[in-house]
């Protein structure tokens, strides 16, 4: 039960010139069922990435980072299986996936960057993917198709797409994404991948991953488990026009971001049990750091995620959710949508409880903290914390 | 419904020397219910104590901080109102019952320690308790009696009692305590009392208070979530005989710790929602803290605890907690009680899955990580994610 997310319309998602894009059902781990995605690059792409901070990362994790120092020409994405905590085995069998891509598309096998989501410690089914190979190469799909073949357990497709003028012309955003939150027991991953056919200098479009992964993918949680093959790859075909001016990088890494952020988002709104889709925002802090960590403390603590899945405006647990992250809450002012709830660390005599559940019925609120400490602001979108939640994690293989 | 924990046998929770205990219906919340205690100490006692991190602490704790300076002749324990988030007000509230006590017993306000638990950010009923305090010092209750006195949502009361024999003859060291995991929506209160009879000189017994916090309410977690009370306090009335030695201080010390630790133990078997005891034991780290910060990571991950719930040896879940401390895992070995489920950070060609769920189905089991990096431990009791857990926390007020 996704909070306010549809499948997105085709129509809206624009193609990306020097991209195509091919899917096919290569039997991973079911039959019938949409699991390999290739996008192949056109010459001279540059291709930037994102990888989990997680140390127990899984081997197409650790291939990317390598492979990413040399001209990419595909990426290869395939569900039913993480190959994470598979050992040099695993590796082997990551690079024998890329080694078959390459051979049918004439490059090295380094020129190809693989992701694998789905079950943890389980052997990789490399002949089943290379078999599948031939078939995702024929199709042309759209980004529809290949945002919902990436899919494991989200429950709705996740695609996104902007178009933005440059100088030398319009260039196009298109991006795809699968969640989060570890999703399902052995399904870990959120995947990423974000493509424009504009022309980006390598050192740019690297920082133009990093700055949307920070304002977007970095900014979600929904159960504060951080996967062990989280990726975000920024793509670059250059096909289209230039980015070269620092006014023409800034409109385009706006759209990157905001492609992303959008994605990012939807992977939260389909978070395991979701019901509500609830942005944190902190204000006035004395850095970033401080305000992140004080969104985080909100977002993370089961008391306060249970009491916005109760639509509980439950001061004392946000409240002592900020103390937990070392912040004094004397001078504090919060805030559920426009309703100020609490200030100067105690409640609001103004306010009344039933303004509080008002707000927190709805699908969507914000809970804004005020710490009036600084001048520096973060903003956190989380889900809430239901039975929906423990069911899917708990009886999925029982 | 608490993992293996029954009341305590009152014959086995022997008095302490120069403690009077006299609980009372003060009608804080609820009617005919008790929820006022006093601890009466003789002259002369030494009291030490640790308290919540959180820095949104509730008034009670801003006055015990400052009072231990002076001699304590007494403590005052309520529930129902938690006295925290309540600003100046709260502040004067808590001086008043002080200042109520302290003129019966003829000392001065600041000799006597505050400890509220119960409901946040409401203003404390002062006048209550005031009112009930003549029939709690006229009341003689046992130990048992006064864990009934601070329950709140506890479903079954916490001591424990040890005697220890010193140089000087035999020492008592009987506590109480109450959880945990900040119960229910406002219930928010971790509190430990510890007395003996041993007389220990000042400086030992602030030692001594907080090694024991450090092997006991500092090692357990229901939810992560730190409370705003949280409060644990070791009295010496001085009454039995001397610990002066250093055996007898060690002698002691881990009787103290010993007792602390059965009473922290209790906490996480009575947990929300709490159906297993976990143990989670991390070996061969390089420092305590990395240890610490091992265990946490799997303790506090709620796809490790909802796994737990399901009887489902998920080693993905795990070894990515473990990963998410920021540990290289590519050396690790994991045990569920005596079941070696992986090595070398992949899975165990021997182990079958059978008996990671023979070892899980029981109410209580160990995992046990092995990093083989260095040469120190570190353990953490917690439980599991159950419905109940957000059955308890979610429904409370609706």
């Amino acid at each position: 039960m996704a909070v306010n997310l549809v499948p997105p319309d085709p129509a809206r998602l624009h193609r990306v010139a020097g991209v195509d894009l091919g899917v096919a059902m290569a039997g991973i781990k079911t039959a019938n069922r949409k699991d390999l995605l290739v996008m192949r690059l056109s010459k001279g792409a540059q291709v930037a990435g994102v990888f989990t901070r997680n140390r127990f990362c899984a081997a197409p994790v650790v291939l990317c980072r390598k492979h990413l120092r040399n001209p990419i020409r595909a990426l290869v994405v395939n569900t039913g299986n993480a190959n994470a905590g598979t050992g040099a085995d695993g590796m082997r069998r990551a690079m024998q996936v890329c080694a078959a891509l390459a051979a049918k598309l004439g490059c090295r096998p380094q020129q190809i960057l693989p992701f694998s989501t789905g079950v943890i410690m389980e052997q990789l089914p490399a002949e089943r993917i290379v078999a599948g190979l031939p078939r995702a190469l024929r199709d042309e799909s759209d980004w529809l198709g290949a945002a919902e073949a990436i899919m494991t357990t989200d429950t709705v497709p996740k695609a996104a797409s902007a178009r933005v003028k440059l100088s030398g012309g319009e260039a196009t955003v298109t991006g795809i994404a699968k969640g989060a939150g570890m999703i399902r027991p052995d399904m870990a991953t959120m995947l990423g991948f974000i493509a424009t056919d504009a022309r980006v200098p390598a050192a740019r479009l690297r920082a133009m991953v990093r700055r949307a992964a920070e304002e977007s993918f970095h900014c979600i949680t929904v159960d504060g488990d951080t996967s062990t093959n989280d990726s975000f790859v920024l793509v670059a075909t250059g096909a289209g026009p230039a980015a070269a001016s620092a006014k023409d990088l800034a409109m385009l890494g706006r759209a990157v971001t905001g492609v992303a952020r959008e994605l990012a988002q939807a992977i939260v709104r389909d978070g395991e049990g979701a019901t509500k889709f609830v942005t944190v925002r902190v204000e006035r802090g004395r850095s970033r750091d401080e305000c992140r960590r004080v969104a985080y403390a909100i977002a993370h603590s089961p008391l306060v995620k249970t009491a916005f899945f109760a639509s509980d405006p439950n001061l004392g647990r946000i409240l002592a959710a900020i103390g937990n992250s070392g912040i004094e809450v004397g001078n504090l002012s919060l805030y559920i949508d426009d309703v100020l709830a609490a200030r100067r660390g105690g409640r609001n005599p103004a306010y009344r409880e039933e303004q509080g559940v008002a707000a927190m019925k709805k699908p969507e609120f914000t809970v804004r903290a005020v710490l009036n400490r600084g001048r520096t602001d973060a903003t956190v979108w989380t889900c809430d914390l239901s039975f929906d939640y423990v069911r899917i994690n708990a009886e999925y293989r029982t």
